[in-house]
C-alpha cells in the first residue's frame, strides 16, 4: 500500500503539571545567531565560494547578527579557509562573534581550534547526537557511550581553550537530533557537559537544543524546552539557545513559543535557507517581533537587499508569498481588501499607531512601494480601481462613478484574465468618461446671474447655445434639452478639485438620463465650472445625439 | 525613521485560566475544506481560467477533498459561470459539497442562491466584518450595526434555502477579521447568527473563525479558538471551522493548535495559494498528521501530479525546500546525514514502523526515489559517497576505501563548485583505483596448495612470475617484491561478491605499503581470485614501478 499511515507512530506528548509557557508574551528579541555560512551552507546543491561568503557574512553584520557560525572548518577545506581569511584579514567587527561547529571527536576539535587560531573572541560549538534512532541505528552505543562522547568532547574543548588564552572563548554544546532524545537523557548530556565546563564559575555556555527534524507540533518543542530549563544544573548560568527546522512547516512557530518557554537564543537563516525543509527563518521571526512592537535587534529595512544577497548566495529563489519578504505578501487583489486598505491608509495620520486592514505591516518599513499594495485583476472592485486613479493620476472618483467604473475595468480584466495595470486603467477611464467627442468640444461660456436665476452662453463644436435656468448646469440643460430635443435629467453630479501641479485643476464626474437612459462622462479642466460643463457636454455626446440630431440614439432604440 | 518598531503594538493576550488545548493530542482528521478556487484564485496575478479552475476541481476530487469553495458567483462573472458549469454538466460527485462565498448583502446573497440553483447539495457561505478596525475604519458603525449586517444576512439565506428546498443547504457563517474580533463581541454575533439558522433544530451549521491576516503567535489563536468553543450556544451542534492565513509564516500551526483547542474543520489550500503569503496548505497539514500515524483522509501519494497541477494552475512555482512537496526536502548533502540515512535504511525491514534519521517521512510515499535522497557536493562525506556507489552501481566500499575515495571526491566537488552525480563518482573510482595500468592487466594464474603453502604462478602484461607463500596473496606479493625489488606490505584487503545480473562477478580493495608508502587499488572481475590479484597488480602499478624497473617510483624519491 503506497500512502499507509499506520507505518508512523505519533510523537508521545510531554504530559506536563507546570506549563507556563501559554501565559507568555516576549518582550524582548533573543540573541540571534546565523548559521546561514554553515547549516545554509551544507544544504545547498551548490555550496557558496568563498566571495559569496563573504558577501554573505557582510551581510548578516550589516544586519545587526551578533553571532555568526560561519563553518564547519575540520570537516571542510574551504570552510577552514574562509575561517582563517575572515581572521588574518580581520573582517570580524569588535562586537560580532564568530562560531564554528564541530562533531565532539577529538582531531576535529583540533583541528577547529587551529581554524579559530588568533581570534579575538570564538564560540566552539560542539555537538554529537543523542537521539534514540542515532544511537541504537546510526552509532550502535547505549546511554553511557553516547555521554562518554560528549563528555570528552567537552574536556578537549576545555584543554584546547586553556592552550590558547589569548580568545575569549564561548563554549556551546548541542544535544543533536534534540527532539528524538528523551528528556531525562537529555539533561542528563547536559549536566555531564556542564559539569566539565563550569558555567557557574564564569565560563560563558551555550546550551543549543536542535529540532533536526521538525517531530512533532510546536507545542511539544515548547514543552520540551521548558522542561529542560527546568531541569538542568546552572541554569542560571547556561545561555538555552533554539535550532529549529520546518519539516513540518512549523520551524518559526516551534521558534517562538520555545522563547517563549525560556531560551535566550536562536540560531536560524536569512529566509529561511538550510537543510531539506531549511532552518528557522531569522527573518520572518525577526518580524513577527517588530510587527508586535518588540524590537528585534535586527535592522531589516533593506529588505531588497537581503533578499538580492541570500539569492545570489544561494541560488534559490524567494517565493513570492514567503512571508515579509515575498512579491506579492503586500498585494491586496480583491476587491473587499482594497477598499479597506484604501480607507484605513486614508484615515491614518503620521505616528498613528499601525492599524491598516489587511496589511499586517506597513510595506515602507521594509522598502516596499504602496503601488505594489493594490493590484488590479478581475478581482478587483471599486475600491481598488478607485485607489489606483487616485494613487497614481490623483483623479478621485464619487462612489458612483467608481462602481460603474469598476465594472468597466472587471470586464476588461475578465477578458484579458491577467493583471491590469495603473496606465491601461487610466486609458480605459479616458475611453469611456475623459473622451471628447468630435464637435463637442467646449470653447467657453457666458455666465450671468440675475434676480431670476442664470442665463448661460456657450459654444462647443460648431455650436453656441443660451439657455436659462436656477443655477449654471439648470441653464446649460435647457439650452441642451432644447438643441437635442430630448429629455435630458442630471442625476449625480460631482466636481473635485485636484492636487497642486497639474494645469487641469479640477475634474467633474456627471451622469445624466437622456429620454431616460443613463451616459455618465468625467472631464479635466483648469475652472470647474469648465468641467463640469465639459462632462456635461460629453454625457450628452455618448447618447449618440449629434448638435445637428434632435433624436438621440438611445430613445430611438 | 525608517525602520521602528514602536509603531506597531503587541497583539493582546487571552487571559486563560482554563487552557485545556496544549494537552490535546490530534487522533482524527478535520474535515478538509479546499479553499484553492475561492481564495486562492482571489490572490493570483492572473486568475484561473474555467479550464484551470476544472483541472484544480478535478484534482481536489480526486485526492479526497469533500468540501471545496468554489468561487465568489455573486462577485465575479467567471466564478458564476463555473459554479453553474459544475452544477448544469453535473460534475460534482455524490459525496462532495460544493461551497460558495457571499458577503452578507441581500442582492448579493440572491444571485449567490442563482449561481448554485439546482445543486444537490451546497454550503452558502456568509461573511461580515467584526474586527475593531474594519468596523471603526472600513465600515463607520458599532457593534450593533454589525452584527445587524450578519443577522440580516443569516435571515436571507435562510429565506432563500426555504424557496429552494431541493438542494441539501449547509449554512456557513464567518465573522471575517475574527483574530481582530473582541471574543465577546464575536461570541455575541455567532450567537445572533446561530440564533437565526437553529442548528439544534437540524440546520447544518459551520461556524468558521478566519485568522485572515495573522496578527499573533499560533497559541494565541489556539486561545481564542477554545475560548469560543467553550462560550458559544449550541456548540454541540454546530461545527468550527478553521482558516488560517501565514502572514507570520505560522498559518500551519495556527491549524494544528486550533484543531488541538476543538476545531472540527479546516479550509486551506494546496500548496497555501492565497491572499499575500497564503493559507494554510492542506498539503503540509494533512501530511503532518500522516506522519503522526493518522489517517489524513486525504491521498497525497501522487505529489507529482498535485505539484504539476497547482503550479499550471496558479503559475507560481513550488519553493524547493516547500514542506513535503519541494525538491529538495528529502535530500542530505552533508556527509554525516548521509551516514545516517544509508545505516538506518540498510537495517529498516519491510513493515518496521519509519525510523530513520533525518528522513521524517519515507520518500516513496510521496512518489519520490530514494535517488534523491542522498546527493553529493563537498559537504558530503563517506557515507554519501558510498551511498551512491552501491545504490547505482551495486559497489560496495570498505570503511578505509571509503573514507580515502571520499576525499577524492571530495577535493573534486571543492574544485568543481558543484554537486557532483552518482556517474562523475563512479568515473572518478574508476580513474583513481579500477583503471588497469598499460602492461599491468592480469592474463591468468596458476596456484598450486601443497602441504608447505601456495606455490603461484600469473602472467600480466608481458610479465610471468611465479612465487610462494602460506596464502594466494603472500605468495604473489612475494613474486612481485622479487620481480620490482621493492618492499610489498598488504595493509588492508576486502572482497564483495556483487549482485547478480553483471559479468563482473567480485570486487578487491587493497591497500598495499610499497616501501612504507600506501597505494591503494580495486579490480573487478568474474571471479574474487582474479578481482583480488589484479588489484594487488594496479596497487603496485601505482606506485610508479614498471614491470622492467626494479625501484618504484615511490622509493626513489
Amino acid at each position: 500500500m503506497a500512502f499507509d499511515h499506520s507505518k508512523y507512530r505519533p510523537f508521545a506528548p510531554i504530559r506536563k503539571t507546570d506549563r507556563r509557557w501559554p501565559d507568555r508574551v516576549i518582550e524582548s528579541a533573543p540573541t540571534w545567531c546565523a548559521v546561514d555560512l554553515r547549516d545554509g551552507n551544507q544544504a545547498l546543491i551548490k555550496p557558496m565560494n568563498v566571495q559569496q561568503k563573504q558577501r554573505l557574512f557582510d551581510l548578516l553584520v550589516k544586519i545587526g547578527v551578533k553571532e555568526i557560525e560561519i563553518g564547519f572548518p575540520a570537516a571542510s577545506q574551504p570552510d577552514f579557509d574562509f575561517c582563517r581569511k575572515l581572521i588574518e584579514e580581520e573582517r570580524v567587527p569588535e562586537d560580532v562573534t564568530i562560531q564554528v561547529l564541530t562533531q565532539a571527536r577529538p582531531e576535529l576539535i583540533a583541528r577547529s581550534f587551529e581554524a579559530l587560531k588568533g581570534a579575538r573572541r570564538a564560540i566552539v560549538h560542539v555537538y554529537n547526537s543523542t537521539s534514540t534512532v542515532q544511537r541504537e541505528q546510526v552509532f550502535g552505543m547505549d546511554r553511557e557511550g553516547i555521554k562518554g562522547i560528549a563528555v570528552r568532547g567537552a574536556e578537549i574543548v576545555k584543554q584546547h581553550a586553556e592552550q590558547n588564552p589569548q580568545t575569549d572563548w564561548t563554549f556551546q554544546y548541542s544535544p543533536e537530533s534534540f527532539t528524538g532524545t528523551e528528556l531525562d537523557y537529555a539533561v542528563e548530556v547536559i549536566d555531564a557537559v556542564t559539569g566539565v565546563w563550569r558555567p557557574d564559575q564564569g565560563q560563558r555556555v551555550i546550551i543549543n537544543l536542535p529540532a533536526t527534524v521538525e517531530m512533532a507540533p510546536p507545542n511539544v518543542y515548547a514543552d520540551q524546552i521548558e522542561t529542560i530549563c527546568d531541569s538542568i544544573r546552572w541554569r542560571e548560568h547556561v545561555e538555552i539557545s533554539l535550532h529549529t527546522h520546518n519539516d513540518r512547516g512549523c520551524g518559526v512557530a516551534a521558534a517562538e513559543l520555545g522563547v517563549m518557554a525560556g531560551a535566550d537564543r536562536v540560531e536560524g537563516t536569512l529566509l529561511g535557507n538550510g537543510e531539506r525543509t531549511g532552518n528557522m527563518d531569522l527573518v520572518t521571526a525577526a518580524m513577527n517581533l517588530y510587527s508586535q512592537g518588540v524590537d528585534p535587534r535586527l535592522d531589516l529595512s533593506g529588505m531588497r537587499e537581503i533578499i538580492e544577497t541570500v539569492e545570489a548566495c544561494t541560488e534559490i529563489s524567494t517565493h513570492p508569498r514567503h512571508a515579509y519578504a515575498g512579491e506579492l505578501v503586500f498585494t491586496a487583489f480583491s476587491g473587499s481588501h482594497q477598499d479597506a486598505i484604501r480607507k484605513c491608509l486614508t484615515q491614518r495620520k503620521d505616528g498613528d499607531v499601525w492599524n491598516v486592514a489587511y496589511l499586517p505591516i506597513d510595506p515602507a518599513d521594509l522598502g516596499r512601494r504602496y503601488e505594489e499594495v493594490v493590484r488590479i485583476n478581475s478581482q478587483s472592485g471599486k475600491g481598488g480601481v478607485a485607489h489606483v486613479l487616485e494613487r497614481d493620476y490623483r483623479i478621485s472618483l464619487p462612489r458612483w462613478l467608481q462602481i460603474e467604473f469598476a465594472q468597466v475595468v472587471q470586464r476588461e480584466a475578465e477578458n484579458t484574465g491577467g493583471e491590469i495595470d495603473s496606465r491601461s486603467i487610466h486609458q480605459l477611464f479616458e475611453r469611456d468618461y475623459l473622451n471628447i467627442a468630435a464637435g463637442w468640444e467646449l470653447h467657453g461660456y457666458d455666465l450671468h446671474r440675475g434676480d431670476d436665476g442664470v442665463e448661460a452662453a456657450l459654444s462647443f463644436g460648431e455650436i453656441s447655445l443660451r439657455g436659462h435656468g436656477h443655477g449654471v448646469v439648470e441653464a446649460v440643460v435647457a439650452a441642451l434639452q432644447q438643441h437635442c430635443a430630448a429629455e435630458i435629467a442630471v442625476e449625480a453630479y460631482d466636481e473635485f478639485a485636484l492636487g497642486e501641479g497639474t494645469a487641469a485643476n479640477a475634474l467633474a464626474c456627471i451622469r445624466v438620463l437622456i429620454n431616460g437612459a443613463p451616459f455618465s462622462a468625467a472631464a479635466l479642466a483648469e475652472d470647474t465650472t469648465s468641467a463640469t460643463l465639459q462632462a456635461l457636454l460629453s454625457a450628452v455626446a455618448r447618447a449618440g445625439v449629434t448638435s445637428h440630431n434632435a433624436a438621440p440614439a438611445a430613445a430611438t432604440a
